[in-house]
């Protein structure tokens, strides 16, 4: 049998031990154990890595533990809004979607967007249309309320703290879920889903739904999805950055996943992580942060989830 | 004193001598180098290359036979929706917008995203928000009215033709301007704004507010504006594939541009072109179209605006 692998991410940043209670942890570890698994069976079956990447983060984004889908947090405005992004490295085809409502499962629109339409990045109410003609399932307001977020949310909702305060709100800022797989065909994908940041304002887009930027794939080099401080990662071009590196300077995926996070993204002030897998089926959970939710299931007998480092 | 230079696009592909007249032509060519003699003044005065870019693109914005401001095409739901972003490439500060509508200069607001706002990406209504906050001028709609604009638009809008008919609207799926400029401080910087593509649906954002596909800065290596079938530009991360290979193999500018638009993008299927300058004032303006609405202007004396190849 041909090597598969796994890995995802549940967001990285400042994640306080004393914060986490054992049953907050273990239901952190359970659900990501679970969608690990649900990815991983898909690619046991003879699933594309596409599919299993969809299907790890969509169990992610129903979990309202992580700020994708449900768990969504809060905007400005008391709503939420999801950006979310898929790459098939077998083809370089990308789909995203920014700034949508309503959408139980974003990264399931960013797969529509990529094999439906012949566009990549669609955007709010237009991509809310194109979610619609594909028939998407919605869900109402209810279904995206979680009381641990409102509370975040007002407690910040009259001030301008998700700009000022870092530290209170750090743990938002860096919600993500990401998934990256190879499959038995020796195809790797990336996919990414986000709810955004606390009381965030004007329409703000961060690196999840940004082709290069939070997200990347192709089988020449490696599939990345990237958890952090997404203007850092705009700005850094992350996940292409280590895409490239592997490509022109002949890196393993380990070494360039590490000057990537280390040292280039830390140069600029960049807090974060990421997961990446090549085609050899090596996997890499690196980050520069306190913890990063994650795990990680390959052929080989690895199966694992970790939260710090 | 220092070398400075500037080169500025407005938009590349299937430009037919035949369809443009001798006056129309000329048109173009004085506004192009209007452009371009704009930008470069300020840099002569010692503006930085961020001014210079952001006064190029503020030409051509504000100029109809251009698709970006003034001029922009008309979306499915005869509205305007524009995209625009600019980077400086001493800081690696970034700004970017999508899908806003009547705002009068997009690449202003670009930029004031980059330096009065803690994010780099804002959309749709929120970034519209921040723009009055920020005193943006606003037009109404019969600013952004333009009859051949309207005309193209009237033949396609109850059709799928924007994604059915490739020949027929081409000219309008290249639709950008963009500009990129060093400073006698050595610090170089790109803008890239456009209105997007006649007849579009579904809030379709193209390569031009994507840092890192259509537009990127950095003086380690280069700044870049793209122009072309945006959609591959952003698979392909085209702007910074040629500031890494500078970054990593070791190429000059032109052999970089020629690599990333004759090849890498080609392979692809990528259509269009890109202007590039670095940090000796070295420029490069390549294509792989049978025209670029183009011009460049040095401290050398180079001094020229052209449009097919």
């Amino acid at each position: 049998m041909k090597n598969i692998s796994i890995a995802l991410h549940g967001g990285a940043g400042t994640i306080l031990r004393s914060s986490l209670t054992p049953e907050l942890e273990r239901s952190y570890k359970l659900e990501l154990q679970k969608a690990l698994d649900t990815g991983y069976q898909l690619l046991e079956e003879g699933a594309t890595s596409v599919d299993a990447v969809e299907a790890s983060v969509t169990v992610l984004e129903n979990c309202s533990l992580f700020n994708a889908g449900k768990g969504s947090v809060f905007t400005s405005g008391g709503t939420h809004e999801m950006d979310a992004s898929i790459m098939d490295g077998s083809s370089l085809n990308a789909g995203a979607v920014s700034s949508i409502s309503g959408v139980k499962n974003p990264i399931q629109l960013s797969r529509l967007v990529m094999e439906q339409s012949e566009h990549v990045f669609l955007t709010g109410k237009g991509a809310e249309d194109f979610a619609k003609k594909m028939n998407c399932t919605f869900e109402a307001k209810d279904y995206f309320f979680d009381e641990f977020r409102y509370q975040q949310w007002l407690s910040v909702k009259d001030t301008d703290q998700f700009q000022l305060d870092h530290t209170a709100i750090r743990d938002e800022k860096f919600g993500t879920v990401g998934a990256v797989a190879l499959d038995q065909f020796g195809n790797v994908a990336a996919a990414t889903s986000t709810g955004g940041m606390t009381n965030k304002r004007y329409g703000r887009v961060g690196d999840s739904p940004i082709i290069g930027a939070g997200n990347y794939a192709n089988n020449k080099t490696c599939a990345v999805s990237c958890t952090g401080s997404g203007e850092y990662f705009i700005r850094a071009v992350t996940a292409y950055d280590v895409s490239c590196l592997i490509e022109h300077k002949g890196m393993k995926l380990g070494e360039a996943c590490k000057e990537v996070v280390h040292k280039r993204l830390k140069e600029l002030g960049g807090d974060g992580g990421l997961i990446a897998v090549d085609t050899s089926g090596s996997i890499c959970l690196d980050f520069n942060t306190e913890g990063m939710y994650r795990g990680q299931k390959n052929s080989q007998g690895l199966d694992e989830v970790a939260i710090f480092s």
